[in-house]
Order: structure tokens, then sequence, then C-alpha cells
């Protein structure tokens, strides 16, 4: 039932309706650098000094700031000189760039691509297919040809990831013992941040990013220090090119971006190189055996189809499709945040 | 403070993330039409076959309709045969089409307009100043030339405004005796959802709506019904052509899209022709008088930045510019919803 509230004055509606108002509040505030002035300043500022320090319009600014205040993602202050702004402490921790914890990346490439690309969602729902033509005008059969179509795309999309892992990566990780597999491959490990973790957590682990030239080139001259000596790299696609054997292979939100088809191609392939008694570790998020939620993974699989070739699915499905490429052994742990892990062994 | 668990994992920055994916998850269902086919229909459908009635993909509209019921905009059965969907009572009364209080303009208009003028958010706070031009191409030097850009774009917006009459209205013409005011002007009445609330509430009135030849024009053809001789139209532009006399004068959501002299210039224009004992209505959102709340105030006022000259303001500052115009006697009623209500007299 819907209550009688809703009935006469569809709040929801309009909650919904405003969604993308708060999502590029948020966006233009890291953008422009309000959390960042914010942090560093000893001090609550004005909007004045904000506009001014950053080079806005103050007419712009002071909405921008209320916004935020309503947001709460700014406290404010009034006293007999006027009303300042300082940041809260989630702001500090997860909006400033300077925060190593920091999603800004992640913002960034929320706004600057996905926000453009979901203006499509009603052509990517009718035709079934993502939309980077109508988005960006490329074309987007090779699909990581169109992600990274430039490297200031693909660096984007790298830091973003990254952020991911600095907040959820630990879980992932930490959800199974993989002490045992001290040789692991990360497939489409990208910039390395689960990787990071890993040897962090397991010290006995090496592990090797397998991912596209350009992706494995960058991570090594920006992500990964060369004295790391347990992070490795190889270059190359690793639907076409060969997989090494392993103890461990991790598959990061890998399956989701694909057909089943292709999941099952890849699946196969490792399966043939897995050591006896290795295994693969694939991180998504999990839809409930309904599909009846979570709705951020309703939305991310929405996402699927608006930039990629696949889908989120549930536990099961990811489950069948390990033990039907040979995984006999298959172990789910939801974390509580974004992504879960599933551990597949051979 | 923030909470140990946001400080922990920022599940508040995640739903501000995501906020573009729920309007859009909204807005899609309704362009494609999905609740209008749940109207109708006897009974709830499966996937397959709301993707086949409305030539969409499976794979998308699946998705689609599992985001919609982790919205709470459907609901969902399973039985034997398979996977139901239905609407829930406010997608019947709010998103179908078909519906009297349907809001299907008015998402039409947020899903092609606002959000691509919000794509430019950053630009707008820089330079304090709309973003026609980088949404859509055309100089927006006359603010309602762009509004008005098409008649389709004309028509989407009156039709979207109207519907927010059709919940909103009723409130503000309610929210003082205006049954003294039998000669009534309103100053930008479009498609006269106001108007007919007014008629409709005070059986002594009548209405003359003041707007752009093109405005009143398609407002006879499409939404008043010639029969009705309540209600009038005065085609001009009331900043430059004369405004007649009457009793009362309703500004509608006008005075928030232009800066504060071209409003001082309005109002002291209306109150040399207003009849003693007469008086203004303005309908706006208003804002706390310290700027912090509400929330939907604050992003429409970022919005009237993104999208107008003007923004949005607290009750003591549309009280201050009515005084300022000859207006003594100012009251101020909340409705409780988007839109309240001063009047100002002579």
């Amino acid at each position: 039932m819907d209550s009688a509230e809703d009935l006469n004055y569809p709040q929801i509606l309009f909650q919904y309706n405003h969604g993308f108002f708060f999502s590029k509040t948020m966006f233009t505030a890291c953008e422009l650098g309000v959390f960042d002035l914010l942090l560093e300043s000893e001090e609550p500022l004005s909007s004045d000094v904000i506009a001014g320090r950053l080079g806005t319009s103050t007419t712009g600014m002071e909405r921008l700031l209320d916004t935020c205040v309503g947001l709460k993602l700014l406290r404010v202050e009034l006293n007999s000189e006027g009303v300042f702004y300082r940041n809260t402490e989630v702001s500090n921790l997860y909006l400033a760039k300077a925060s190593p914890k920091s999603l800004y990346h992640n913002m960034m490439y929320y706004s600057k691509t996905v926000y453009l690309c979901w203006h499509y969602l009603t052509d990517a729902v009718r035709e079934g297919k993502n939309q980077y033509e109508r988005a960006f005008g490329i074309s987007s059969k090779d699909l990581f040809g169109a992600v990274y179509r430039s490297e200031e795309e693909m660096i984007k999309f790298m830091y973003g990831l990254n952020e991911i892992w600095s907040i959820c990566g630990r879980d992932v990780i930490a959800a199974f013992d993989l002490s045992p597999f001290t040789h692991i491959y990360d497939l489409g490990g990208c910039a390395g941040g689960l990787a990071q973790e890993c040897i962090s957590l397991y010290p006995n682990s090496t592990v090797t990013i397998y991912d596209l030239p350009k992706v494995a080139q960058v991570a090594k001259e920006r992500f990964i220090p060369p004295e790391e000596h347990r992070i490795m790299f190889h270059e190359g696609d690793f639907f076409t090119d060969p997989v090494p054997e392993a103890d461990l292979y991790i598959l990061a939100r890998i399956l989701h971006d694909w057909p089943d088809d292709k999941c099952m191609h890849l699946l196969e392939k490792i399966h043939k190189v897995c050591k006896p008694g290795g295994g693969v570790l694939v991180v998504e998020t999990l839809l409930n055996e309904d599909k009846s939620g979570p709705l951020d993974t309703q939305v991310y699989s929405l996402n699927m189809l608006v930039q990629a070739e696949g889908k989120e699915k549930t536990s099961t499905e990811y489950s069948n499709l390990l033990r039907a490429a040979g995984f006999k052994e298959v172990q789910v742990k939801k974390t509580g945040k974004l992504y879960d892990a599933i551990l597949g062994r051979k």
C-alpha cells in the first residue's frame, strides 16, 4: 500500500525528480574545489571569499554552498560578522582531493561520463545496448576502446576505480582466507587498488596485474611504486591472449561487463590453466535472488546496459557460471558494502 | 557530527552519487509508457510482454522494471508462471498519462531539458548565468525566447507547469480569502492552471491571463475551453507593455526568474495601476530565513541560476520587495507543499 500522504502529495516522486540536482550539486562542489579549499583553510569561510578564491560568481557560489548545507555536505555558522561555511567530517574524508580516502575522481567520472551516458537511458532500454555513440559520438564495437577513448578518460577511470577499492577493497580481499594462494593474477586489475590490498593483507602473496598494454603502462607510471616488487604486470587481452598458470585469479568487476557466453569462455579458459587446489575470486555487487534489490545494484545493472555489454547478477547466477566452467566448490560472502566476493575452487 | 557509520562508509555520498540514476529510471519508465500500459492492463504483466508491447529490448526492460520495483514505483508478484509487474497507487495516480493528476509532461521536461542544462552546473556557478547556450546551442539574451525555443518545447513546458498546479495550485489559491478581488490578472499565467483554480474557488472572480502572444494562443487552443467566459486573455509582454487596472495581480513563479531590479520595476508598475484596496499575490517556493533549507527550494534556486536570471528567496526578501514597491500590508502563508503564497495589499 502507498501511504495516504503520498497519494495526496507524491513526495517520493519529487525526491526522485530532484535526484540529479543532488548528484550534480555534489559533483560541482567537488569539481570547483570547495571541499579542498575548506580543508586547507584554518577557519570557516564566507561565500564571497570562497567565490573569490575559486574564481566563480558569488551569486552561483552562495547558492551552491547553501545547497551543500541542505545536503549535509557543509556546515554553516552565523555570527555577527556574517555567514561562514566549513566541511563536515565526511566531506573532509571523502570529498577533499588531498584525503587518502577521497572519492574525487570517481565523482568526476560520474559527473562527466556516466551522467551524460544516462541521458540516453530510454534509447538504451529500447535498443538493449550501450550509448557511447549517442553520448560521445564514438563507436562501442570495441567496448574498452570506447571506455578508454582518450588517455585523460582512461586515467579518470583508473583513479575512480582505485578510489572505490580504497573504500570497498579491503572487505572483498578479506572475505575469504586467501593466504594459501601465493601466486595471484588480477585479470583487469587496472590501477592496482585490489593488488595493493592483497599484498598488504597476505604477506606471502605476489600479484600480477593482467591488463591492456596502455592501462598497464599508466598503472606502472602513476599508481604502483617501482620498488613494489610483489606487484607485477602482464600486458595483453585476457580474452584473446594466453592466461598463465597461477594459484588464484581475481576477476573484480569484470564479469558484469560482458554477456554470459563471453564470461563462460573466460572462466573455462581460467579453469584450464588454474593450478589444482587453486581458484577464482569473483568480486561483484550482488542482486537479491528475486532481483527485488538492493536498489544500488539494480541501478548498477541498468548502468551496465548504458555503459557496457553485461549486467549485475545474483549469487546463484555467478555460482552457476563458475560451476559450469568446472569450479566445483563455490562460496559466497556478502560484505555489507557495495561489492561482495565469490570464491570458486578447482 | 557525522555518524561513525558514515565516516567508515559514506552511504550518504553514494546516495547522492546515484541520484541521477533514480531520476532517469523514473523518467524513462514514464517516457516508454510502462505506467500507461500497466494502468490499462487488467492484470499484472511479465517483462517480456511489457517489452513486446512497448517495442523495447527485453534485457533493458527487465532491469528497468526491477529498478522501478526498488524505487517502489512498481510492485512485483512471483507465482508458478513467472514474475509479473503492476503499478503502485502512486504510479497510477501521478505517472500514468491518463490520470488527471499525471506528472508525465513535467517528468519529460525535467528529463529532456532540465537534466541537460544541469550537466553544465559547474559552468553556471563559475559564470553566474544560465546554460542554454552550452546545453542547446541557443542564446539566452531573450530568456523566454530560449525557454520557448520551439513550439514543442513551449507546449511541454506549459503542460508541465499545469501539472504542478494540479498538485499545488489549490493550496496557494486557497491560502488567502481572495473573494474580495473579482477582477484578477494572472501575469505570466501560461496554460491557465492557476486561473482555473481561481474561478473554481471564487465564483465571482474573472481571471485574465496576461502572457506572450504565442503562449496565449496555445493556451486558448489547447488548455482553456472556449465556453469558459470567466477566463480571458491579454497578449503582450508585461515588462514592456502597459498593465491594465485590476483588483488583484497574480505573479506565480514569475519573480524568481528575474533579477531584483527587474522584479522591483514590475512590482512598482503593478502598484501604480492596482485599484486601492487591491493587491498582488506572489506564489513562489520560500527559502528559510537563514537559507539553510528546504533542500527542494535550495536546488530550485540553483535551477534558477542554470535556467533563468533570478533566484528563490526568503519570505522576508519577497516582503521587502513588495513593501518597497508600495504594498504596505504583506502576509505570508506556507502551504506545506512546494509553493507558498504572499499577499501584498495596496
